[in-house]
């Protein structure tokens, strides 16, 4: 049993996190958020007591903390008593986080993969380019490390894992499928921090084909699907977090990521990138100064959680996965629905952090209860999702299955109520 | 008679004047280079030296001066015995170098209006907010100073005063229309300082409509032209220089500036105005530096200098003018077109460049000769366009004129061969 919570960072995702480590502080404890700027720290609470998050009255207390600095981390994490660290801060601080983790032996969890801001879209698979070095030191230290435990990353593949576990025999290929079919009213925005969101976008597209690496161009393939909500739309190959562990953990030869694009985002994309002005490499202006074109660009966009208040529509995102069950073909989409004013009514948060955060927090909850405290290092997929999805299913991130059967919500206990699971699986 | 040129600026129009300065120094005298950076100064001489432009042997050199300090171009003027300033440096700097010329005694010519770089597109007419408040100065120390005499603003207005002087008993419109017909193969670029180019486009467009300002919106009003050359082509109306001296100096109901934008073009500059990246004002990025948008965006342009080498086609540049004769009315096109290929392979300049500096260079000579050196400050639509238009057509941009009659070079001793006119004419 852990108990106590250290959020670091004090973004969108952070703000859906407080919320909901809030509404669930009689499992999970006090609440601690630390980021650079204590101002926005205290948004966050006094946006919790606003919305009486708050499930019993416990701590709930922000902190200024530098989290590249390891020595500074691990006072807090030991000050605050924290056993959890979920961190949603930008993802150029995971490795400072998980040492400070690994020494004071705080359970820690993260919702993207680390970045090294001088460098683009490394060598694949990229866990293996720092999280998974620190794999031992996590055994050595029994320290529970669960990496990209966001929708997708994170749900996404829990869902794979169910699907591979529950529905086939064999399986050939998984399309994750991301569709924000929301619309927040202005003339360009990004969801998240645009910096890493177009950094996502901006060099090589590595999809996971006939058990290789593939690279591809942003925008080279074009793919419709017919999806709930939205009906038939339009998605792009895109390179993503979750294919860099489910290539390697799930045996599956073919998984692919798709995110719906409008074109509207695709010229604006396309214009900036070839301008150079999405760069994360500084130029020097006519007066001398140093810039990065890529920060210019994220000064001059609207701040994601502005969004917010406005945001109408929904958010479709799921795993469709092909395979073989009982000697047939078969398709199934395991998915969720999420709306951005249902999201904002609650938390004060659009659907892409709520999606997010939600799902680090239900992690977090497993911690806390022991069913997903493992003393190690894993990717989501390596987890039993039976608990996990059925959790999510009651914090507000309901899963749906649209398989031979019909369309229906999918809950884990009932589609296969004999099933028991060790709480790490076994790899394939 | 006056001798000696300092040319202030170092740029591709600067690069145009010293090779048309070089190529007649007999009559201009020494040429002296001055800009901030000394090594763009030495190419420029490289390239004079290089293309054999001198005409004699005479002085050619190169001198560091920020021109924003007016002593030291003071300084420069004297050390220099220049008796002609041609400012093609930044619209920022004029105020600075005109206050030079007057406190001196050198005649001033420059191509573009003055700027403040803190404002963009003041209140009409432009040229009353700074160069007209210099006017009785100029007159007082009996200091020749012509403003904007590059090709628009500069070899238009002469157009129109031509057309008025010799074609019409009264004109009701002329739609002044700048048409690059001509191709660098880059994915987009501006063909003069990104920062002076864009900031023509960000904000009113103020056009001259029955004798009263009409402020419109950028890419508002489309129209398409039958041109020379070209055929049938696109242009938008657009706000320019020369609307703001014409339509005080000339009695034209109706003035108009329209250029031709591919929609490449205008796509790339929307989205870069809508998400803010034109703006003059800085913003902070989230590591707190202040940057202006503007800049940065120059910075990752190709800098217009080298689109030269493979710059394909033509510009055609002229005065549309409508108006009665005899009772009739009539139609006639002024008009230069210009060769970017020929423009390199002469100066190493393209023709954008090459018309600006031309003129200003025709117009020193006149000054030199004393036909043009009429001791106070005028807009080039104030002079004597014959001697201009007869000059500039020995110089390699020849004029040519579209009316009833044909089309055919407009030599001004030909077409009106008894008439004569003062070195400044009295307005309408």
């Amino acid at each position: 049993m852990k108990r106590n919570v250290l959020i670091i960072g004090a973004g969108g995702v952070a703000h859906v996190v407080a919320h909901k480590c809030a509404q669930n502080n009689a499992v999970l404890g006090d609440i601690h958020i630390a980021s650079r700027t204590l101002s926005k720290c205290q948004a966050i609470i006094d946006s919790v007591h606003e919305k009486g998050s708050l499930q019993q009255d416990r701590h709930l207390q922000a902190h200024a903390l530098d989290a590249m600095d390891i020595d500074a981390t691990k006072f807090l994490i030991r000050a605050t008593h924290s056993q959890i660290v979920i961190n949603v801060g930008s993802p150029f601080l995971n490795m400072s986080v998980l040492a400070a983790c690994i020494e004071t032996g705080a359970a820690y969890l993260d919702t993207a993969i680390h970045e090294d801001p001088a460098k683009v879209c490394e060598t694949p698979p990229w866990y293996a380019n720092y999280e998974w070095k620190r794999r031992d030191a996590c055994k050595d230290a029994r320290v529970t490390a669960v990496l990209g435990v966001g929708f997708d990353p994170g749900v996404v593949n829990a869902y794979a894992r169910y699907a591979l576990d529950n529905c086939f025999d064999s399986v050939d290929s998984i399309d994750i499928i991301d569709i924000n079919a929301g619309s927040h009213g202005r003339y360009f925005a990004t969801n998240f921090d645009p910096e890493i969101n177009f950094r996502e976008f901006t060099s090589t597209v590595w999809s996971w084909e006939n058990n290789a690496w593939k690279s591809n161009a942003m925008f080279e393939h074009r793919q419709d699907w017919d999806m709930p909500v939205t009906g038939k739309v339009t998605t792009y190959l895109t390179g993503h977090d979750e294919l860099h562990s489910m290539s390697q953990n799930l045996g599956v030869p073919n998984i692919r990521f798709w995110m719906s694009f409008g074109e509207h985002y695709i010229n604006v994309f396309n214009v900036l990138k070839n301008l150079g002005l999405l760069s994360e490499q500084p130029v020097r202006t006519a007066r001398g100064q140093e810039v990065v074109p890529l920060e210019v660009v994220k000064a001059v966009l609207p701040d994601p959680a502005s969004l917010a208040p406005a945001y109408t529509g929904k958010t479709v995102i799921g795993d469709l996965i092909k395979g073989i069950k009982g000697g047939r073909t078969q398709e199934v989409l395991v998915y969720n629905v999420c709306d951005h004013r249902a999201c904002y009514e609650e938390v004060g948060s659009q659907a892409i952090s709520y999606t997010a955060g939600v799902p680090a927090v239900a992690a977090a909850m497993l911690i806390a209860n022991g069913t997903w405290d493992i003393g190690e290092m894993a990717n989501v997929e390596e987890l039993d999702p039976a608990p996990f999805i059925a959790l999510m299913n009651r914090m507000g991130l309901v899963t749906r299955i649209r398989d031979a059967q019909g369309d229906r919500v999918l809950d884990p206990q009932q589609e296969a109520p004999g099933k028991t699971a060790p709480a790490r699986l076994v790899n394939y």
